[in-house]
């Protein structure tokens, strides 16, 4: 099944707000075989969405939107669809006692009038029912088959109602024949150049036809996607596998992971098997680091604690870095980072500690320290590596490829520990 | 001057990848006065992108575009608009040695075969240079006037390139009459739901018209964005500042800022004025807090620290928690947060602290303490105040509310003290 998705919102076209919900309903939709062939954004506004709408319905016949299904009135999509599949708006009783429900629950009674107009429907759709917030999404089919999906714009509503109502009615109305899928397969590169991978990896792309390899590069490191394209799934599978198998052995240690793994979480399960315990130790990434690793959930078991040493008094306070190395070499420097891994061990009492300092910007770059310019050290017992990066980019940019360089390291140390 | 986005990715249609180049033309467009009417995304696909690009260039007749313009065979972007546009690929000389000069400096030499590709360009095309990267710009008008802009979709090099090459070349070619612009302002507020809000405010959308009203919600809280369109300058920002000055007092103190302002900067400027040194102590939120007050320049001259005390034996440790109000109380506690806040001051040397501890799940929730559930304080020289929230989401949006609440906290504390 081929799809469109038209994603509306003002706020999106002036980039007030990154569309991160059409990032979500497309690997949702791409897991489930299903492809979205054009993503079309538009402004809250009545003409603009009926043409985006309409285009869309014409060529692909499937529409999923999202966004314009709110309380106030800047939301409009409901009326503008309705109206273009002749049908008028009327207000549904069931609807309406759960969004009351809803307010009662939450303390806040009486419930805002705007939100009664959040439980009218056009005639003849299929309410999908939203238990995480006050509009429901909306199911509309016509008479020549084609079909029309209206979504929140709230994420986490978007979310829920894609898997649990509309997700399965898309298999259900897909059924008969044998299912196609579009199914990737990800490895993940971090701390190599996005041409030295293609070199090494040459015209493989035509071995492994007809599926597509894709370099996407990021701050983060460039990942390496195998895409096939409408076969059945067991075809799919077989040869996204042949394919992976072909290629690990080119990036080797380079990659860390496959697919979402996130980087934290590979570095937390390596501690694990080693039963270390993590102690972490920043300057330049001001917590980013800490971040990474406690937004994987369990992270408690391993990770003990961080400190955030910005000023020179807490990395000779907290993490005992001498004085005399600091008014020596500088906070930026190889003999301060290894002196705050190993203060980190001390403070945190953990075998394994990470420790960065460096000078993410916009200020505070010399020529022989230039912006960008990042030490890292990993403890692991009584082994301390460090290792000196310059990383381009703004403030943001130097920031994250430091957390995930420093991550990094720890993982390249803990697999030779 | 209006015209379409064509963001090229098959990356972007799986949700492999956030669209940020997408939200950031448009901020830097309509800061410009330029309406971006419609985005397109389309996949990696000659077929795909062709389409795309031909139906904008009809409907609207300027288009940008963005990403396709790398070393790797799937960048596909510069050789479809050339057989569009009935142009020939012609190897630029001056490219070439620009792009083998940037590899000899980064000391990667020889340079990837692959990178030759990037030197060349439609004929006729005109060369924006990308000091950033490997890929140039390229802008290409027919003898009807039509526009088409590629650009690389690297996110700073994008960035760099509009900025550089791109709005001076469209405000020039834009020249002539009196331009007008898409102007925008924002209230930004927090700890307040969308429909009280709405109810507050009531009609004021029709008072301010032709200006429009949007609600913007997110887990940092609702913005509330008025714009004016295709306006004079001056007649927008008037309009724009009237507008304002009606819907500011309806707000009140739950507005933080107008515009882009970040909460975070906003708490480190009030930390300014009162001579205030801030130390954080963390716990659920793992590094977020002070990632997010690290993330504003020049955050050292009032950052001192911060520490995440995630196992308990830290919060004892490092802040002094005393045990027995860890072992009557809990880690999330009323009691446990005050002593953290104020253990804080004394490991920071610093007046003023904020300390969260919650359960942000996905386990870890209690009858009693839900997850979701998380304990604030702030400590402002000897005056002490906590609060209790109780947060919808998942882990990373309960960690997100969290650092959002706990700076907020803060700036209300600093507010009244």
């Amino acid at each position: 099944m081929k799809l469109e998705v038209v994603t509306v919102g003002t706020e999106l076209l002036l980039g007030y707000t990154v569309d991160t919900n059409a990032a979500e309903l497309g690997r949702a939709l791409a897991a489930a075989g299903i492809e979205v062939v054009r993503r079309t954004t538009v402004a809250d506004r009545p003409d603009a969405i009926r043409a985006a709408v309409a285009d869309a319905l014409q060529r692909t016949g499937v529409v999923v939107t999202t966004g314009g299904l709110g309380p106030t009135r800047d939301d409009v999509t409901k009326r503008v669809v309705a109206e273009l599949c002749g049908k008028r708006l009327v207000l549904d009783p069931a609807v309406l006692s759960t969004i009351e429900a809803r307010f009662r629950q939450l303390g806040r009674w009486p419930m805002p009038e705007s939100n009664r107009s959040q439980a009218e429907v056009p005639e003849g759709a299929t309410v999908l029912p939203n238990p995480r917030g006050t509009a429901p999404g909306l199911w509309l089919e016509d008479e020549r088959g084609r079909l029309l999906v209206l979504l929140p714009g709230v994420p986490s509503e978007m979310r829920g109602l894609l898997a649990e109502q509309v997700l399965p009615r898309l298999a259900q109305r897909d059924g008969g024949d044998r299912p196609r899928v579009v199914l990737s397969r990800t490895l993940r590169t971090t701390g190599v150049a996005e041409s030295s991978l293609a070199e090494r990896i040459g015209r493989l792309d035509e071995e492994v036809a007809p599926l597509t390899l894709a370099y996407l590069p990021s701050p983060d490191g460039v990942d390496l996607r195998l895409t096939a394209w409408g076969l059945e799934q067991g075809e799919a599978e077989a040869r996204l596998a042949a394919a992976l198998r072909r290629l690990r052995p080119i990036v080797g240690e380079d990659c860390y992971g496959e697919d979402a793994t996130d980087l934290a979480a590979v570095v937390l399960e390596a501690l694990r098997r080693g039963r270390h315990r993590l102690g972490v130790a920043e300057s330049c990434t001001g917590g980013l680091v800490a971040q990474r690793v406690t937004a994987v959930p369990g992270a408690s078991d391993t990770f003990v604690g961080g400190v955030v040493a910005y000023a020179d008094v807490m990395k000779t306070a907290a993490l005992k870095v001498p004085l005399e190395i600091l008014q020596a070499h500088g906070a930026v420097s190889e003999e301060t980072v290894r002196a705050m891994a190993v203060g980190a061990q001390r403070l945190f009492s953990a075998d394994c500690t990470v420790a960065v300092t460096g000078i993410a910007g916009p200020t505070g770059g010399t020529p022989d320290k230039p912006v960008g310019t990042v030490w890292l050290a990993v403890a692991v017992d009584t082994k301390l590596r460090a290792l000196k990066r310059l990383f381009p980019g703004d403030r943001d940019e130097v920031r994250r490829r430091s957390a995930q360089a420093a991550l990094d390291l720890l993982r390249r140390a803990l697999a030779t520990s």
